[in-house]
């Protein structure tokens, strides 16, 4: 056996012993935002039929920020544990007004930037409805969320800025 | 001059004197609620052009409540201290969308059962947009905010439900 034999031999090993751990370690979850109704409201939209994204995101939303990603919707830096939540509502359109209906899910964005490293430092989570068990993005939240976070790099990925 | 005569001669100088403080001491002010947008967010409305409100409250409203009013949404008593705010924003419609325009008024119910006994136990005040000091309701409450909220008197006079 010569040595860069050898050196391969141990490299593949390596590769081996890293893949067998990768694999067995549970993907990070986004913990369910409990009392985020008590976080401060950030801001508010209503998406309309005919948008493009009312399929997905119809409805009245409205975004709410823990301290941490209060700190990074003031100064442009969220630090690990900020979480931002995008409740997503029915919105009911009657006698002039449109009025908030059932959740339709609870959205999260999650900042770790070493569990979430391949999303930005975020994690990415849906609770269908007001459950807080069924996730609706799960392991797709690369493809599901952050192929559309991505325009907002320079913003750490944040859509929402807070409305004073 | 008899007993009867007396009494009636003091009751009559007693009932000058309450008058005279009456009109001397300054009504009660509502004071702004600093830091409201950090308070719970208890609910949002639209209010479209061709409702009957859209003139006064039209645009897109949240209301937001500190503890004391919590507790209040929570087991229909309101405390001394518990304040309700309504911020009224212009809401934009555009391209399927409804978003968050300039603050039209800061509306605010301020609970104090003593101070504000003529309406029902709460003051009533709108700050004009973003402004602190500018009031537009002032001594006009009974009128301008008492007449519809008496509606609700046994929910204490206050319209909106925390929506969970």
């Amino acid at each position: 056996m010569t040595r860069r034999t050898t050196i391969l031999g141990l490299s593949g090993i390596a590769a081996i012993a890293t893949l067998a751990v990768w694999a067995a370690a549970p993907p990070a979850e986004v913990p369910y935002p409990a009392n985020y109704r008590d976080w401060t409201h950030v801001k508010s939209m209503v998406i309309e039929p005919g948008h493009p994204l009312h399929g997905t995101f119809g409805g009245i939303h409205h975004l709410y920020g823990n301290e941490a990603a209060l700190k990074g919707y003031r100064d442009g830096k969220f630090p690990d544990g900020a979480v931002i939540v995008f409740d997503l509502l029915e919105a009911v359109s009657a006698d002039h007004t449109v009025t908030e209906g059932a959740r339709k899910v609870v959205g999260v964005m999650h900042r770790d930037a070493v569990k979430f490293a391949a999303t930005g430092g975020w994690g990415f989570e849906g609770f269908a409805g007001d459950s807080r068990t069924q996730r609706v993005v799960g392991p797709n939240a690369a493809t599901a969320c952050f192929a559309c976070h991505q325009a907002k790099r320079d913003r750490e990925y944040v859509f929402s800025e807070y409305r004073p």
